[in-house]
């Protein structure tokens, strides 16, 4: 992306009049108060002038070159004003305006019309439907904001403007500034992925933050992500059914699940916040470079109930209290009084002042096996709130450790949390929401590890069997006969239990003498949905059981699907010491894995299978393409792994087998991406072996 | 308790000086600043005066009438204090200072021995280690607390003083008051429960609240929190490992499990919050009876990201988003602009003002599918923040419906929620923080729906084999012969299968033959623990598998305990459609169920059994005595009961067979109250039966 976009020289605002309650008056009021150097035209044929400057009657009028215009009238009147911006040859349009995408059938046309009409010039626009952007290392304020908070390293990409004005206003509280903050409002031409790339290479910028409700184009973000060099905060909202609904009816489009979305956001050098005050604060931690190295924290407290609430929860979040060593211990004992709680919660007692909590937090800091520290203060008698507070600042202004504080209270504490405040230091007085934030810092610096970034090309395709798929495809989806599955399954090396499939029962009884015990059951084609239908017979051990099954079975077929002779499903029984659930679940179209494809691509899930995928959700996804590190980390994420790594004594299963199976399916994927979703349940896995026993593959176009 | 003790008419002040920085006189500058109508005796031998009034000597040289005593002087001062007040013949003592009990050895020392003069003398008791208590009803403010708040009607009990002056300074800034703050301290003698107890008849008290630690007997608080009118605010941290560790280095006792404190409180007219900021907010809420009487919430946001998060905190905490009838919907569309959406989350749009808001709020507080509502506001262009305040305020006064107020942002908005503040209606910044809050109201209110109280003495109880329990009782934790167990097990009617313990291959084979498929196990007491030895044999089919089984576990048990002939148990296999674990554990010891019994009880634990037990923990609690229909919902919670209840398609399992067993064993355990643990695992649950298949029990004085 260029980024004269959010640096042009001269801009056009479209509806600026003398109305000071105007969007676009404000807007022009905000652009010229911001100290904007380039040229300025305000449009609007009733006027002469406005704030002080000539008023053009119509974008055509301006005789200059003119590089952006900003346009904030009712929808209806857009499209004439694009329709200037292109005989103008404007380089980008901003469209403040709501009223398109948003509001139903007639607001999508126009919006994709307009869109369509730019593209064709060559003209980027942002918007419709946004606050406009701030761009303050160029001192440019094009927004509607009610203020902004000048410079700061933070670039902040916002698919919700009202969402950009709330953290707005906590960051004007804590005189906390930002890059650039843009509002990309209904994303008809230029959405996050761009601007994402652009902030890469934005010496103002050290880290993205990033509201989004759905992703323009899944794949290309976890690619940028995965190669970024700086963090990207992400709120992404929208993980309930009722939400997606929601999110549908106000964006006009329709939202990724929720395991998409955080799977593709985990892959990459990302945070992801959990609600808008967490977003906020990760924002000025991560600005401030307050990133523990570790997951080890020190408590520092003048109160014993505080420090266990703390203990709580730095169990709660995963993170480890750190144990303190002999040498800290003995300079804590001689350091505070005898009372004291010389182990990790510190209590320095409730008549500490500020000396000894300098003392205490100085000794804890010089400790290696301290990673951050915690200081926990309560408004006792003789607590010096602000002394405490500057000895913090002292402290925190020697060491990389970052320190955080929770001053517990509203009121008298207020002098030291707004000095802690003054110096960019995080202070709270919700223990628990402290030690969750601080454990997704931890994460995050865990995480960002260099991980290999695997392509779609880096994978090994084979698709004999693709006209077959083809030939069935649509834009319904189908399942696919068990036959082709089966080749497919084949092809990818994939191990299936010996089987065959048949309507005739002397082929079947042949088939099942030499390897009895066996299993029948009808087809996918037949009874993939009928859950409640008893079609599957197992553990038949003779012949005559096996007539009786067969003939049973085949009548509870015909009863269901009207067939006479359907045909029948006999596997050998295969015994497993667990049974597991893997499946799969493209986001995106059949196309995804072309460059011109968008979505995320193909999910893959594995977990727990059998009777208790529902009920226990053991399940873990990773997003395709990925590698074998991944697919591990994935598996040893559910709880199901205790018992692949032999659990209590019990025996090692074939894990790296399992591996082996899962990148077979990736590759299978990829070779195939018209499938849409696949289940394969059960897995059995053994101590030498596992089997796809039942497999279902579903394709849509 | 005498309710004297927080109203006495008297009270001598120990140590009080000139020295306006010794919490001594702070206490004395607080009683009388406070407004105290009773007599007031500074006792300090060093001085005439202190404060304008006559300083004593001692206690004796006081005079007249003497009802409390309130002392805070170095520890190893406070005895000879107590012994003066002994003979002074006074009614209750406070002990501020600090240095016994959570000071170790000597500290615990010297706290019992004045504990027990105290008791003798029929003297009460706060403390030691207190912050003073505050009784604003009679303006008493005995305390070193920084300030008071005034009148209010909570009362709130806290083992920690420091966490009071914490909730103190969030309450000064919002003006809330309190009927009471007891700072309990070390709980020598006056504890919760008689507390609890009196603010029941306090009719200046509506709720109490409670920070707690360690209860000082469970069992009578769970009755009391049962039996409680007032609901019961609980903030019980410790539920961590290292957290109990902490705790019993700053208080010298030891913790209950987290289970067991949050089963019990469970049990009772009470809410758990889980951080001091949500009980403090908790307080307000129930103090201003702002509790929804359902969990159908209609949002009404000017935005419609933050509808978004709403709507995720929704279902991830529970609640649901009212569906908005015809009507409703209706009178949405009249009062709202077309491009609003009228579902719930109802989006007025940017540019709503405060009387948009007020006719979606109304409109949608008349719809009966409404059961609270949560007003989001984030501060955009024309954003009317005051005036909308002003109409939630105007809402709120006609309705009982709570309206719960985010308005997101710190700066502009801090006006429109000083304003709901003073009317005394909730507000945050944080989405996710207030829709957990609203959770935690709506399961207190579904929970508050009144439970048959069960008592131990409406537990038919039957204890044929208690000597034999009692022969083998010590101090030590011991596991129960396989013999004894069974004698009990089937004293109560516990199906177990069939089963011999013999070290005679000839009697094993004998009741094998009879009885294949069987198992064959070494015996509890043998190898209870060996969980990696191989010690268990199952489905035996034929009498040369016996055998050589029955060798093979001979030589295995032998090499463990050296016996050359071990007992062996040999039981009939049992099938199964699901292992279940049910387990107990006792809180307190074996004299649990006597009226002077201290603790907690047994905790009644049901779950997923077999290998997935401590690989799922599916595990849900109820503490004992019980009814069977707290049993059956605490099935209810486990996610195994998708599978009892006949999961997709499956057949319902035998669960009423089930809780006869569970109340089986209710009867089982409190017969013999010196069963410390008890744990079968797995129990087998068919279509028609359950059996309890591998039973251990343990039993400690």
């Amino acid at each position: 992306m260029n980024e004269n976009i959010l640096n042009p020289k001269s801009i056009a605002i479209v509806g600026a009049s003398t109305n000071p309650k105007k969007i676009s008056t404000i807007i022009l009021q905000n652009l010229i108060g911001g100290g904007y150097n380039g040229k300025v035209y305000p449009v609007n044929p009733k006027y002469e002038e406005v704030l002080g400057r000539k008023s053009y009657s119509n974008i055509l009028a301006i005789k200059e070159d003119l590089d952006q215009v900003c346009i904030a009238i009712p929808a209806h009147l857009v499209e004439e004003v694009i329709d200037q911006c292109i005989e103008k040859k404007v380089q980008s349009v901003i469209i403040i305006s709501a009223g398109f995408k948003e509001t139903g059938e007639e607001g999508i046309l126009l919006e994709q019309r307009i869109a369509t009409k730019l593209k064709d010039a060559k003209i980027r626009l942002i918007g419709p439907n946004s606050l406009g952007y701030i761009n303050n290392n160029e001192n440019i304020n094009l927004s509607f904001a009610r203020k902004n908070t000048g410079k700061g390293n933070i670039a902040f990409i916002s698919q919700s403007g009202a969402f950009c004005t709330a953290i707005l206003d906590m960051a004007y509280e804590d005189n906390f500034g930002f890059s650039n903050i843009i509002s990309i409002g209904n994303k008809a031409d230029i959405f996050e992925n761009e601007l994402i790339e652009m902030f890469q290479n934005d010496s103002n910028t050290t880290a993205i933050a990033l509201y989004i409700e759905e992703f323009s184009d899944g794949k290309e973000f976890v690619k940028l992500a995965q190669q970024s060099k700086k963090p990207i905060i992400v709120i992404a909202p929208g993980s309930s059914e009722k939400a997606k609904e929601a999110i549908s009816s106000h964006t006009g489009s329709l939202a990724s699940s929720y395991e998409t979305t955080s799977t593709a956001i985990s892959k990459g050098n990302t945070i992801l916040a959990e609600n808008s005050v967490q977003l906020y604060n990760l924002m000025k931690l991560i600005s401030y470079k307050k990133i523990p190295k570790g997951k080890k924290i020190a408590v520092v407290s003048n109160a014993g109930g505080p420090g266990i609430i703390a203990t709580d929860n730095i169990e709660k979040y995963g993170l480890t209290l750190s144990e303190l060593g002999e040498k800290t211990t003995k300079k804590l004992l001689n350091a505070l009084p005898s009372a004291s709680s010389m182990r990790n919660p510190v209590d320095i007692l409730g008549d500490a002042l500020s000396d000894r909590y300098e003392q205490a937090i100085s000794v804890c800091e010089n400790d290696k096996e301290v990673d951050c520290i915690l200081v926990i203060l309560t408004p006792q008698l003789i607590t010096d709130i602000i002394g405490t507070a500057e000895k913090i600042v002292k402290i925190q202004n020697k060491t990389s450790k970052p320190i955080f504080a929770c001053f517990l209270g509203k009121h008298d504490i207020k002098s030291g949390v707004n000095l802690l405040n003054e110096y960019n230091i995080y202070s709270s007085s919700n223990i628990e929401a402290t030690i969750r934030i601080i454990s997704k810092l931890v994460k995050y610096n865990s995480d960002s590890v260099n991980k290999d970034i695997v392509e779609v090309k880096d994978i090994k395709t084979s698709s004999k069997y693709i006209t077959d798929i083809k030939d069935s495809l649509s834009s319904e989806t189908i399942i696919l006969p068990d036959d082709i599955t089966e080749n497919i399954l084949k092809e990818h090396n994939i191990a299936i239990p010996e089987q065959i499939i048949t309507p005739h029962i002397e082929n079947a009884i042949e088939f099942a003498v030499n390897r009895f015990p066996v299993v029948i059951k009808a087809t996918s084609k037949d009874l993939a949905h009928k859950t409640d239908v008893k079609a599957v017979y197992v553990d038949i051990r003779t012949i005559s059981e096996f007539e009786s099954k067969f003939y049973e079975l085949r009548e509870v077929i015909s009863k269901v699907t009207g067939t006479t002779s359907p045909e029948i499903l006999v596997q050998e029984m295969v015994e497993s010491n667990s049974e597991i659930f893997i499946g799969a679940n493209r986001e995106g179209d059949s196309r995804i894995y072309e460059d011109d494809g968008k979505g995320f691509g193909h999910l893959l899930a594995i977990g727990q299978g059998g009777i208790y995928t529902e009920v226990y959700k053991d399940i873990e996804h990773v997003l395709l393409p990925t590698s074998r590190e991944d697919i591990l980390e994935a598996v040893n994420r559910t709880r199901l792994s205790k018992i692949i790594d032999g659990y209590r004594g019990r025996p090692l299963l074939a894990k790296e087998k399992l591996l082996d199976m899962m990148e077979s399916i990736q590759r299978l994927l990829i070779s195939y991406p018209q499938i849409i979703s696949m289940d394969i349940n059960p897995v059995m896995l053994t101590e030498e072996k596992v089997v796809a026993v039942d497999t279902k593959i579903y394709i849509k176009d």
